[in-house]
């Protein structure tokens, strides 16, 4: 079963972004690099909501990272452009599929692993469906107050197990758990 | 000036109760009852509102510990009953005079601090009027996806800098900050 993680940089508060999509609170770092780095180990598939796709975009993108398939979840656009795959069908059902499934054609059972980008929208509804595996994000030491929220309500609790901890450069924490699905 | 400290137990999304008021999901160990305890170090005052009070009255209440007042913000309630001050004021306005004033008649400057309680609306008030010397919390090993958040929204941004970050028993991670005011 290819493994789905969920992550991410967020706030105290739990904010990936601030009001007005801030990110200038976000405090890179050698650390944060090869954690970002590390979360990609494995990886040949990369889920974002459209708005997650649209901020990365207005962001000035970022070069196709070579064998990940970037997938895109939208119910309303027509393409999402070179270098994606536009998904419309629902997120959950989609990914219970993927699960199943082999990776890509390059892929073997250790780098077929799967990663949801925040945004908060699908890795929530994922979670909710029980399809994530492990969750993990850094910490960054601010409260926004507002912005873009990791996690959207649930209609039921989702449990734990704490992986690792350790603090990072710049006042960061890291916090990785498996989820008991 | 008397140090005003804010904090609790957490879900990773950021909740101190769940939905229905739930705290099942709090890990006790002697690690959290270490943290509680140590939370009351040089503490004379603890602070919380109408909701926080309570609820805690619903648990069947504990005593009153020697050497703390209690205060507990309302605009409705008459009375809190014994073991506990009533204050009809803006929360933000008491908490400025009363850190600028002495501790209780048993105070020095060493055992004068102050204590939120979780509730989340007096916290966060405070943080956001810049009161707030000091944040703190065991994040607990469950998302709820609902509840009564720890953070209400902010108008503005509140700058942390981590004071300590430890795993605790339980898969529970303690995370400390000085609030930058």
């Amino acid at each position: 079963m290819r493994k789905v993680t969920y992550g991410g940089a967020i706030s105290l508060d739990g904010f990936l972004a601030g009001p007005g999509e801030s990110i200038d609170w976000l405090r890179h770092s050698d650390d944060t690099a090869k954690i970002a780095a590390e979360s990609f180990r494995g990886v040949d598939s990369m889920l974002m909501g459209r708005k997650t796709k649209e901020f990365a975009q207005r962001m000035g993108g970022r070069p196709p990272l070579k064998g990940v398939t970037t997938y895109v979840f939208s119910r309303t656009l027509e393409s999402v452009g070179e270098g994606a795959t536009l998904v419309k069908e629902d997120a959950a059902e989609f990914v219970r599929r993927m699960k199943g499934e082999a990776g890509g054609p390059s892929s073997s059972l250790a780098t077929s692993n799967i990663l949801v980008m925040g945004g908060g929208e699908i890795g929530s509804a994922l979670l909710e469906a029980g399809l994530v595996d492990e969750v993990g994000f850094s910490i960054h030491p601010v409260l926004l107050g507002g912005g873009v929220p990791a996690f959207q309500p649930f209609t039921h609790r989702v449990g734990l197990e704490l992986i690792e901890t350790r603090p990072l450069a710049n006042d960061c924490v890291l916090v990785r758990y498996g989820v008991v699905n």
